[in-house]
């Protein structure tokens, strides 16, 4: 793309931007780019020491060895690029912190929804306004996943299975459909729309993996569509961060996003609804944002206005509380099919102040049967003290308890 | 908002932001915005001559008086950001060279889809791409009787009327529904994304007042909503910019854009298909598109960096001709129902080596038919070929020819 578009970056930057050096893993490995009268070494100290480099772009993953490599080039005075979300979700702040005290540009665009320039649109964009949720499909892996099972019937397994056939997802697929990538671009996008550096262990995180068929199709009978979604939201100046299938309604331009695209969704207090629809990640998608920002960096360079943070909003964070954050939920509990089952799950709903408008029982083999309901809004606190209530009832099970999108 | 955000604007940009003086048209009107501490005159000259303000803020509308004001402005070195939209169509060229000579900031993210910030994220983040691209619903009004129509099956008078009680249409709606509006933002959004200077004239606008719902209907039943689009598409590096009613996929995310919302929907060769959603208009949507413009010029001035172009990608315009733009079209004819009909269509589509791929007809009263039908890909050189043979024919009439999305 450097090469290809070399007469639109130049115009653009005002100057132009030479590769020097690549370090790869392997020399011998074949490349696909042509690479002539570019250094291409294995030692990152060739970039690292080389005073002529004024920018390094780290796009070779991994934490604790990209941020040595990191660390050494901003204290060498070097701007960095990186997509390296892992690594700016676990260390960003002290990252970014080093990057000021040197007067280096650190930018990471591509960390967060691959194709989509969502980070510097919340920058840029909604500078004046007040953000009050930000919610996103930001997982590709995880959305073709739900997209295969809400659109063609597919259950976890079967869709687990094309997705990994189709290299969507890894062989061990953990980390995505466990919800820990989203968790992590959760944290990114939160530092930027709330300008609260969370951490991972902020958040409630729950996968994908325990979503039923029968969930889905239930969902869909209701019309919805259950997406596992990232979601930070502003609760009286305290913010919640969650990822977790939800209920999304099939109107909300959330359900429409299928397959491994994403889409993040701002709410902004003065703009109202946005969303930013994208492919979230690929090759060339990937490099569209890594060389947005290698353009920043460059037009900076120029102006002479290098150092400023990516994000400059901070303020300090305060956590919503349990009783703060209140959703309408979905629950779907496995009960034995005979009398009195339902009065108990009425009576601890009471007790609790909750109620809820809308409940299925489908019988199942053995004597047993699913009973389906979507409550009214309440608390997390009343929905932990419904589960724990519900725990102790003899012979029923909790399937699954998710958010309904309203 | 700048004064309810005035700490965030302020670390924002590092500068306090003073609002000096409010230019309005009549002095006794009763405001709802606390203007203690501000002149409030009637004479635009009380900003432009007053030598303390640094920047000009446009949001009266008209074309001639506001381009007098910017010009005059601009002349006295002042940074201007507008929200202008027809102005900017019409004038944008000479104004961005006035400004750029006198090194002064000139923005104007407000004048297309009002909270959308589409022009900035173009310039910041498909710098490095090459956009081959962009279509969009980019007029909220022509949105929402298109909504009516095809949601809850109202007929475009109807739905007119709707629009025009609920103030999302106005008197005279020839602006809106005639594609004018959605024209100008063409323009822009042409200029920003190829870098091209088009004008009203080379883009081919056709409103929605013609559209029926029988296409509506019949639309629907083949997996298609018809939405009013903004398409400006490059061809062998030529542009083709059309403003007309298209049938778009039910999947297709732009389909789901209902109601009085826009979206632009931009295709980069590298990052591949991208959209960005949000209120088209409204007060608080645009002020925030206005102050982000402000945020910008105000970061601008303290790091003496104003007099760069809102874009600075430049090409010389070259327009795509009828028999390079190619798209399956929509076809519904009013035809007398007797026998020879059919076979003169047909005769017609072969002679121009045109074929169709699904072909309905309903009967009508009086002994006429409506003949619907979708084509293959075909140039508009064809279809024009195609509409003046259709128009020999004795008893046959063309009520819609819309083009489709692949």
């Amino acid at each position: 793309m450097l090469t290809e578009h070399a007469g639109k970056i130049t115009s653009i930057v005002g100057r132009q931007l030479e590769v020097k050096t690549v370090v790869v893993h392997d020399l011998n490995k074949q490349r696909s780019v042509d690479l002539t009268g570019v250094k291409v070494s294995n030692d990152p100290f060739e970039i690292i020491n080389d005073s002529e480099i004024q920018m390094m772009v780290e796009v070779m993953g991994t934490i604790d060895q990209a941020k040595d490599y990191i660390e050494a080039a901003l204290r060498a005075g070097k701007h960095v690029v990186t997509a390296n979300k892992d690594l700016i979700a676990l260390h960003g702040p002290s990252l970014v912190a080093l990057a000021r005290e040197k007067g280096c540009d650190l930018f990471y665009e591509a960390s967060v929804a691959g194709g989509i320039p969502i980070l510097r649109t919340i920058v840029n964009s909604f500078a004046a306004d007040r953000i009050v949720e930000v919610k996103g499909i930001v997982n590709g892996t995880t959305n073709f996943i739900m997209t295969q099972m809400n659109q063609n019937g597919l259950d976890y397994a079967t869709a687990l299975a094309q997705a990994q056939e189709k290299g969507f997802a890894e062989a061990d697929p953990t980390n995505d459909v466990e919800g820990i990538d989203a968790a992590y671009k959760m944290v990114i996008l939160t530092q930027f729309a709330f300008g609260m550096d969370i951490k991972l262990a902020d958040i409630y995180v729950e996968g994908i993996s325990k979503v039923h068929a029968a969930d889905i199709a239930e969902a869909k009978r209701l019309g919805y569509q259950i997406k596992l979604l990232g979601r930070a939201k502003l609760i009286d100046g305290s913010i919640d961060v969650t990822v977790a299938p939800v209920l999304v309604p099939q109107t909300q331009p959330l359900a429409n996003v299928a397959n491994e695209n994403n889409a993040v969704f701002v709410t902004g207090a003065a703009v109202g609804e946005t969303m930013f629809y994208g492919p979230g990640a690929g090759e060339l998608p990937t490099a569209n944002s890594v060389l947005s920002d290698i353009i920043t960096v460059s037009k900076n360079i120029n102006m002479g206005t290098t150092g400023t943070r990516f994000n400059e909003y901070q303020t300090p964070i305060q956590k919503a509380t349990d009783d703060q954050v209140v959703d309408p939920y979905y629950l779907a509990l496995e009960v034995a099919d005979r009398p009195g089952q339902m009065l108990k799950l009425t009576e601890i709903m009471t007790e609790n102040q909750a109620s809820f408008n809308l409940l299925t029982q489908t019988e199942l083999p053995d004597q047993r049967a699913r009973i389906m309901l979507v409550t009214h809004e309440m608390s997390r606190q009343q929905l932990k003290r419904i589960k724990v209530a519900l725990q102790e009832v003899a012979d029923l099970e909790i399937k699954a308890a998710y958010k309904v999108l309203n």
